[in-house]
This record gives structure tokens, C-alpha cells and sequence, in this order.
């Protein structure tokens, strides 16, 4: 998995991510004062995107990657500080994931 | 092949993986206290899904790949106990089936 | 190339790979005792079909895989050793036909 | 580069190629004795078409491969002599063509 | 991540370029006397359009890669010294945003 | 970056081409004496096609890949000499441009 933070996001970058947006949820996100990226497998993106889900202050959408229904990226928008600590939940929480089996 | 849980998964996990199904049933699985993944290549998708039907317990579905053809992802739906022990029975299994070619 | 072989495969497992056959055939096939699956790239499917297609008993279907005009996975459905043998069949004709050229 | 024959080939296997070629001819090649697989990358099989096209008796289709305008799959039609006379010239003529760069 | 330049770009580069830009505008950028080239993976891309979005005196297009959702290429229109800088910059911070997570 | 060159190039090649050119214009080039040919990644495609442009002689082709949107092949038409001419540029050029940044 591999991760990224933009603080202040330009209007191009949010552009290039909401054409790609996977739901159809119209509203933007309530604030993007930062924008977190997640980047992996399909099935590490599943298990990201809950984690985000689960965690505070933050909107999370799944961008199409090469074709609708491939999953690649993630993107988390809020305040700096909650899209950094839904980062780092992601970041702990995989590893741990995998003992189960 | 590779293997994920979620326990009490969040909505927006179930969506995505809703959003991506490959069958046209359309009422919900039964149970979806924990959601189990499985993700591989195609010929070790069948053997899974096939070992899974076959477990007790739980809803299965093919979740789509990078085009709608191409099945790189299972979900398998049901209680914690049950999902547990389908994902366990995947992982057996699948090194078994080999040895008869 | 790859091998799995699936007894008295599941209801699930059949519909997963009839949703993605390439053939317009529409009845199912005569004997689903049990089936073979063979994966590779494309010239080594093309020639797996047609060693599958000449052995007795069996009935094949090339499944497609991430686009429609890509063959990567090859079906035979028929009465347990009817496929066992035309597994075998691929495995050992497929090197000797290495030889010509 | 990777060649493969067929001789005598199944009605099974012609239909795979037939259902994947990519040129409007509607006719089926005169001689179907034996088929000559030839799979690569796209540039080598530009190469290898053109090549195929000045050998003698043998009738050239390409077939697509994961997308329609991705060709990876050359099928040569011919009597088995033609045919291994054309990949021959393939394997020889390919290596050649590379020295003028 | 890969970096080109090409200055004083030929109409048929520009068209190429074009022809496979992801935003809906439609007027051509105001300065075209170089281009600037970054390829790379999805996440890094969506980061560098957002430095090069900030950086003065260049035009960003985003150019679609093998599917219109997958974002791989990135085109920076301007005058030489600023497509130049703008590189700089991709190429200075693309390594030092890693360090928040 | 890979490139070829066929002398005298048959219909069957050149229909290969033509069935999957990124342009619009439908005049076939006024020389078909020799087709070079170049594969490489997007990026390296752009900045030979622009090379391949300023060269005298020639007429150049962008020929699609895998999806419309992905071009990994160039064609150069003309007579012999200004192909490999071309063809030449290109593999000059093409390591030059990169110590730009």
C-alpha cells in the first residue's frame, strides 16, 4: 500500500479526483482542507475503505482506477489532522488484519 | 491467493463491494457480521468459490475485477465463526486440489 | 499453464463460469460430474482446447477473461476420468508440441 | 516470440480464432491442414504479419487479444508444409530485421 | 517517475497529446512553447498535478492512459523556463510528501 | 524504446496499421516504400512522435494499443533512406532529452 497527503489541494486536483469518483453521492465532501491517498490491491482497498469509514471527520470515496469497477485509489478529505489519523489507522490496522487466517 | 476479514463491516465497505457483484441476485446476504476476502487469479477463484458454496453458514459473491469478465475477488458474507471457517477451508483446500494432475 | 480439477462442482462455481463462456452454445453440458480447468496465455489455450477437443467424453468451454476477445481460462466438464484424462493430455502433448518450429 | 502448429485442427479450436480475428474477411482460409500460432508483442507481430503475407500458400489473420486494437496472436492457415515454411521464415527473418537500427 | 521536455513542440505531438486530455476544456493553452512530460502511477500523478497546479505561468492537462479512468500521463504547457521549474518542483516535493505518514 | 523496419511492406501489414491509426486523416501516406516502426511507453512515444514530425520525408502514425486512449506504437511511412533517417533521430534524440531535468 502506498500513501500520500496534499494539504490545501488545488481545484485541478480535486478535479482529476471527483471525475473518477466511484459513488454517486453529488454533494462534495464537507471539508477538504486536506486530501489523503491510498493506493493498493482491490481487496487492501476493501479493508482501507472501512477503516476510513469507521474513523472521525473524514469523507472517504474510491477512485475508478483503468476500468469502473477496479478499485485502485482511495481518497480521504477532511481537516489535516483527522486525514492523517485516518492514515495512520489504515496503516496499523492492515498489517493487524491478516493475522485471522 | 490472498485473505482479509472485516468484522461489523461499515457501510461504505459493503457498497463498494455491492457496487462490483457479479451475480443478479439482488436481495442482501442473510448475515453480515463479518465480511471474508479472498483475491487470486481466476482459475483459483472458481476452486475457492466452489469450496465455499460448498461451507455452511454463508453467502458468497464474486466481486469484479478490472473488466466485468475477469474475477480477481471473493466476498463471502455471513456470522464471524462461519466465515472464519470458510476462509480456513479456502486455504486447505486449494493447496490440495493440485496433486491430481 | 495451471490445473485445478473440481468434483461435483457447486451450483455457485458452474454459474461463475457459464456467466463468462465465449461459445453461443446454450445447453448445458451432457456430463458435470466433474471439471477441469486449465489457465495460460492465449497460444498456449488455443492448442489446450483443441488436444481437449479431440480427447472422448468431455465437453469444452473457453471462459473470458478481462475482455471479451481474451481467452485465459479453458473449461472441461464430463465424467471424472474422462477429464482427469484430458488433463493429462494437455500436460504431456503441450511440451511435445514445442518441437516443430 | 512463441510458435506453436496444429495439425489436423479441431472445429473447436478453429471457432476460438474465427470468433477473435480482426480483418472483415468474411471466407474461411481455402487450406485449414494444419495452424500456425505466432505470439508476441505488438511490434514483432507487425513484423511477423508481413512476413507471413510474402511466404507462399498460407492464408494470414490476426487474432485480438485483450482489447480489440492490442493484436498479440498471429493464426497462419495453410498445408502443414506452408505453414512450417512460414514460421520458419518468421523465426529467421525477425532477428534479421533488427540490425538496421 | 519519468520526466521529458520537448520544446517547441510539432502540431502532431500537440495533437497527440490532445486527443487524450481528461478535462472538458476546450480552449488550448495560452503559451505552448514547451511541454512538459511526467508519467507515473496514479497516486503520484494526482500529487504532481497538484504542484504543478500551484506552480506560475504553465497550463496542466491531464492525458488518459490505456482505459479514460486511468490517469498515467501528465502534459505542463508554458514557456521553457516555466515548464522547467514546474518539473523541478514535481521532482523536489513528489519526495518529500512521502514523510507525513 | 524497440524498433524495426520492413522494406516493401505487404497490404496485410499495412491494413494491420491502418485498422488502428489514432488519427482522423484519411489519406493513405504518399510513400510506402518503408514503414519504420517504434514501441515504447506513452511518455517515450510522445517525444519520438514529436521527433518524427520535424524529420523531412516522412508521415507518422500513432497506432493504438490496447484501448483507444493508449498509444505503444509509432508508424513511419516514406522511402527507405528517410525512414531509417527517422528511425535514427529518434534513438539519438530520445536519451539527449532526458538531461534536461
Amino acid at each position: 500500500m502506498e500513501f500520500r497527503i496534499i494539504k490545501a489541494p488545488s481545484q485541478g486536483a480535486i478535479d482529476i479526483l471527483m471525475r473518477r469518483k466511484g459513488s454517486a453521492r453529488t454533494e462534495t465532501p464537507p471539508c477538504m482542507e486536506a486530501v489523503g491517498l491510498v493506493q493498493g490491491r482491490m481487496i487492501e482497498m476493501v479493508v482501507a475503505a472501512d477503516i476510513a469509514e469507521k474513523a472521525v471527520g473524514v469523507t472517504v470515496e474510491d477512485i475508478r482506477g483503468s476500468c469502473p469497477q477496479n478499485m485502485i485509489l482511495l481518497a480521504i478529505f477532511g481537516d489535516t489532522a483527522s486525514v492523517e489519523s485516518a492514515l495512520r489507522d489504515i496503516k496499523n490496522k492492515a498489517e493487524e488484519g491478516m493475522d485471522i487466517c
